[in-house]
C-alpha cells in the first residue's frame, strides 16, 4: 500500500511539487500558513490540515518545502509542529533550502522521538517543478533514501543521494553557486554586446553552440532581453541562499570571491521598490546601472 | 568549382580546423612559422608554401588562426605578408581571437587592395575543432559571408553571421566572458563541495540536471576531479582574451566586475613553472590556494 502523505508549504514551488505528488496517486494531506493556498489542491483531492501537528497525524511521510531554516524549524520543532504529531517510523523530507548545520540539529532532535529525516533541496525552477523535472539532492539514511524514492520521482528526474545528512543541503549550496555565477555570465555578457551595438538575440544564439553553453544562457538570458523580470526565482530567496552559502563557507574555510560578488551586486538593486520580488535575472540591473544602458533586442548603443 | 583555400597557423585549433577543410575536398596551401608542425597536413595532400605571401598567390581564401592581434597584422600586413600576395578578390578569413579595433583596421587597409575580410573567431575548444562541432561568430559584408559558408561549414556546426566588420570579435568577447565566469562557477563550487566533504563526482552527476548545468561543468569539471590538467585551451591564452575582452570593455564604458576577478586569479597561478602552459581549467588551482584544499575524487576534508 502506498504511504500516506504530508505536504506543507504551498508557494511557487511547493504547490506544484504537491499536485504532482497527488497526480502520482498518493493521498494527500496539506498545510500552508496562509490557508487560501490550499484551496486548489482541496479541489483535486487533499485533505487539508489545521496545524503542521495534524498533518504528520495524518501522514506516514511529510513533505516540507518553506523559504529559510527558522521556518523548517518552527514548522517542525515549534508549537503546533511536526513533531508533536510524530511517531516513530514517521518520516521527513525537508525540501526547503536551508543551512546544513541546521538540518543536521533537526535532524538530531527528530532522531531522539524515532523519527527519520532526509534533506532534499531543488534545482530547476518553477518549471521544473511544474513539469516534475526538478534535480533533487538527497542527504540522510540510504535505506530511508531508497524508501522515498517513488515519491521524490513523482517530484523531480534527477534524484541523487550525496551523503549523510546535511549533504543534499551542502550539494544545493554548491549549486546556487553554479547558478549564481553563471547568471553573472549572462549579465556581463550581455551588457558587454549592448554597448558594443551587438544585434543581442544572434549574439545569445551563437553562443549557445559552445564553451558559453549553460542552463542560465538558455532559460535566462532570452527574458533578460524581454525585459520579463516575472519570477521564476525570487531576488529575495536568491539572495537568502546567497547568505547561506557565505556562512558555510565561512564555517569551512573557504573563499568564494565570485558568489560574494553576486550577493553584493544583488545588494545594490534589492534595496529599489519592488525588485526583490522580481526574478532573479533581474542582476543584470545591476550591470546595466554600472554600464549606463539597457539590454533590449533592439541593437542599443 | 571549389575555390582554393589557404591556411596559416596550424597549432592545437588550427591544425585540426584545416585537416577538416581538406577532408572536405578543398585544395589546400598551409605556412606555420615552425614548419615542422606542417608535416602532416603534406602526408595527407596539402601544399606547404614558404610564406603568408606565397598563400595568398595560390588561394581564392586565406583563413589565418594564429594568436593575437601583432601575429594577425603581422601576418597579412608584414612584410612577406599575406597583402604582399594578394589580388583584387581574394578573401580573407581571420579565425583567430584578435582585438575588435585592430579587425576593423586591417580590415580597412585589405579594402584599399580589393580584398574582403571576415572575422570569424569560433568556440568550443581542441574538441571542436577535431570533431568539426566549433561554434563561429562570424563580421563582415554579408555577401562574403554567405560565400564563404560552405568552408565554414567544414569547420563549424553553429554559425552565425552577427553583423559587420569587428562584430565577430565582439561577439566571442562576450563569449569569453561567459565561459571565464562559467568556469569560476564550476572552481567556487567544487572547492565549497570538497571542503565540505562531499563525494565530487556525486555533486558534480546531481548538478548537471538543473539551474548549475554548463559546457564548464560538463566537460571541465571531471577534468579538474580527475587532475587532468592538459590543454584544450591555455591559460596562457584565456589570459590574452582576458586582455582583449577588459581592454574593449573599458573602450565601450563597461564594468566587468566577476569577469576582471577571474583574471586576477589566473594572474595567482600563472607565475608558477610551466602554469601557463596548463588548460584554463587550472583556475581552480587559485580557489585551491585559498581554501588549503584540493578537489579529488576521494572525499577529502
Amino acid at each position: 500500500m502506498k504511504p500516506k502523505v504530508g505536504f506543507i508549504g504551498l508557494g511557487i514551488m511547493g504547490k506544484p511539487m504537491a499536485k504532482n505528488v497527488l497526480k502520482a496517486g498518493y493521498e494527500l494531506t496539506v498545510f500552508n500558513r496562509t490557508s487560501s493556498k490550499t484551496e486548489e489542491l482541496k479541489r483535486t483531492g487533499a485533505k487539508v490540515a489545521s496545524s503542521p501537528a495534524q498533518v504528520a497525524r495524518e501522514s506516514d511521510i511529510v513533505i516540507t518545502m518553506v523559504s529559510d531554516s527558522p521556518d523548517v524549524r518552527e514548522v517542525v520543532l515549534g508549537k503546533n509542529g511536526i513533531i508533536e504529531g510524530s511517531r516513530p517510523g514517521l518520516i521527513l523530507i525537508d525540501m526547503s533550502t536551508i543551512s546544513p548545520q541546521v538540518t543536521v540539529e533537526i535532524n538530531h532532535e527528530l532522531g531522539r522521538r524515532g523519527v527519520e529525516m532526509l534533506d532534499a533541496p531543488v534545482s530547476g525552477g518553477e518549471k521544473g517543478a511544474i513539469e516534475g523535472t526538478l534535480s533533487i539532492m538527497v542527504g540522510g539514511k540510504k535505506e530511508v533514501f531508497e524508501r522515498c524514492l517513488p515519491i521524490l520521482k513523482s517530484m523531480g528526474r534527477k534524484i541523487t543521494h550525496i551523503g549523510p545528512s546535511g549533504a543534499g543541503q551542502w550539494a544545493k549550496l554548491c549549486n546556487q553557486v553554479l547558478a549564481s555565477l553563471n547568471l553573472l555570465a549572462v549579465c556581463e555578457g550581455l551588457v558587454l554586446a549592448a554597448k558594443a551595438g551587438l544585434d543581442i538575440n544572434k549574439v545569445i544564439e551563437a553562443l549557445s553552440g559552445g564553451a558559453a553553453q549553460s542552463w542560465a544562457l538558455l532559460n535566462q538570458a532570452p527574458k533578460i532581453v524581454e525585459r520579463d523580470f516575472s519570477p521564476g526565482f525570487l531576488v529575495k530567496l536568491h539572495q537568502k541562499d546567497l547568505r547561506l552559502v557565505l556562512s558555510a563557507a565561512e564555517s569551512v574555510g573557504v573563499s568564494l570571491p565570485g558568489t560574494s560578488l553576486v550577493h553584493q551586486l544583488y545588494n545594490s538593486i534589492e534595496s529599489e521598490e519592488g525588485a526583490s520580488m522580481l526574478g532573479n535575472h533581474a542582476l543584470i540591473k545591476s550591470l546595466e546601472k554600472l554600464a549606463g544602458c539597457e539590454v533590449k533586442s533592439q541593437v542599443s548603443s
